[in-house]
């Protein structure tokens, strides 16, 4: 808890000087004030992330995180739990949709090994296995807090390396077979709504299995002692205060993933380093709510990226605050909406540097 | 109109073979079925539009169309006209925010004086001017029906140039202070939505403004005897007759612009083509929805790209049957939106050609 604490106390807010001057540069351009949206949004929040009005990401990754989930055995899902390691050796050979996404936005996949349960070995893996899959959350906790701290700060130095390398741009990324599951019990237990609300078709589950999923989600949280308490100390959480921090830990722990661990990691060390961190769907904001619990202003360094058809996705955005840019009704992970924004924050950068201003093309103001 | 007929009538249902062949190949990559959403649905259509199940895009052009508008006299926009050419002239200089998301996304502007009210020359500028600017709405006809036609036909012969070189994919783009208005008046009078509904604040007025600018439109619509009509004949519209098509060249003329009725060429030539068109924002929607009328084959051929923030976008593109993939607040017209499209459309074709498959990749299934 030490070093995470020491994480955590690293972040700073964003520059607000940085943000304004970016936002006077924008009012210059040819265009209605606020006319290009988000896109000036961005513009806005990477200058204030960065510390400079026009920053360049030369170097990009997406972080993809993989680990099993004990509470796979309830039945819980539409594929085999032995697809998690499967996929991480498609993300190794190229061939999964994130690295034909990645690729196209001239971004590197790093792909990490959470916690497969299998031994996966490649020379492009980045081994940080903290075990062979969670516990069975619906019948004890998944993780203890060591295993979740160590989970976290394994995602936070993955961050560090990458920014060793040149690295200043990130998105978050996952695989692992159980984990819409384990997401739904996190955002149970971290804003109070029902399991009928925070539960999904993931991979593509029938309305038998959907409602069997409901009841496992409500036992992991009766299980673990989680049950009720969401919303009561959601909304303590707004004050900030750390009981919220270490709640959420608890929660992370008890019904987390160590994928999902890891994603906290990478957010808050990207937040640390000072570099945007691009958040995929609805398991990877669950990771981006409870980075949001430990560290509120690593907020400042999030963007979202789309709104996925995995139906609790919008709940989860609007708690940590974000709003998605991507409406591609996408339900797949690995970081697939996450690197498509990639292409928008490359295209914001260059409306700063490439518009001409009102003054330069002799255009008459309104 | 015996022309414009012809082309209506050269516009051909899209290959459904094609677009089946495009959907098996990608129940075979590795991926939940349907879970790349929308990357899923380009990759489908574009197969349908060009009968090729991997169709590849090299040379793309977003066509942006300029005209004024006699309304202008109504005070109804918070720039005054003279901004309609000086910003013809800082498309052709390369500085307006379309130029810069067009070179992002490796697509050309072709920029087209369709109606400017000013004596505009540049080596690159492609002129088809109609006349200097519409009439007054709130008065008279905008446009006679042969002003109208004349315009429509341009459009489409832009496309026939572009095609011969090479270019296969296209988005719309318009400038011209005062079409929101016009593009209002259009919807109104197409879908009898009410003014308070159809009419948005443009490039940013106030309250006043906006009031003042809900009763042009009204009394643009009752000067031009197309009060209520709207409701009657979009019931008609479903049927897909001749009434339908008269209608809207009608009201294209009465309450359209010069630069509007363009774009509604470039989509029917586009759809003749068998060539993908990206539509953009309320006014390129609106030209979207009049070609939708003239011949309903072409919504085959049509993308949608943003939602603006411009209140009777949503209205129109559900009118026309279009789903947005972009949700950036974007209000600035010219095509913007839709380039930032290209850059998805590639992104769908990388997922056809590149992803593995779950044989060849070795996964098991659901």
């Amino acid at each position: 808890m030490n070093a995470l604490q020491q994480l955590m106390d690293r972040i700073k807010p964003a520059n607000q000087e940085a943000a304004r001057q970016a936002n006077e540069h924008l009012d210059q351009l040819t265009k209605p004030q606020g006319s290009l949206g988000k896109l000036e949004d961005i513009a806005r929040q990477v200058a204030g992330i960065t510390g400079e009005v026009m920053p360049t990401f030369e170097k990009k990754a997406v972080i993809v995180m993989a680990g099993d989930h004990g509470v796979c055995e309830e039945g819980i899902s539409a594929f085999p739990a032995a697809v998690t390691p499967q996929m991480v050796l498609n993300f190794l050979y190229g061939g999964a949709a994130v690295n034909v996404l990645a690729r196209h936005a001239g971004a590197d996949v790093v792909c990490v090994d959470m916690g497969v349960n299998a031994d996966l070995e490649h020379p492009n893996l980045v081994s940080r296995k903290v075990r062979k899959g969670t516990r069975n959350m619906a019948k004890e906790a998944a993780l203890t807090l060591d295993e979740t701290t160590q989970a976290i700060l394994a995602g936070s130095e993955i961050v560090d390396d990458l920014v060793a390398k040149g690295y200043r741009l990130f998105a978050t990324g996952e695989m692992g077979i159980g984990n819409t599951t384990a997401s739904a019990a996190i955002v149970c237990a971290l804003t109070g709504v029902d399991a009928e609300l925070a539960v999904g078709r993931g991979t593509g589950i029938d309305d038998a299995t959907w409602l069997h999923k409901q009841s496992v989600v409500n036992r992991a949280l009766r299980v673990n002692g989680l049950l009720g308490r969401g919303l009561e100390v959601s909304a303590s959480a707004s004050a900030g205060d750390t009981l919220s921090a270490e709640y959420a830990l608890e929660v992370m722990s008890k019904v987390g993933g160590l994928e999902i661990a890891g994603l906290v990691g990478v957010i808050l060390g990207a937040a640390k380093h000072r570099c945007p961190v691009v958040v995929d769907g609805f398991i990877s904001s669950t990771a981006a709510l409870v980075a949001s619990r430990l560290a509120p202003l690593s907020t400042s360094y999030m963007l979202a990226s789309h709104l996925s058809q995995e139906q609790g996705h919008k709940k989860v955005l609007e708690s940590v605050g974000l709003a998605a840019m991507l409406q591609m009704d996408m339900r797949l992970g690995e970081g697939t909406g996450a690197v498509l924004v990639f292409n928008l924050i490359d295209a914001a950068g260059k409306i700063m540097k490439e518009m001409a201003t009102f003054e330069s093309a002799g255009i008459s103001r309104e």
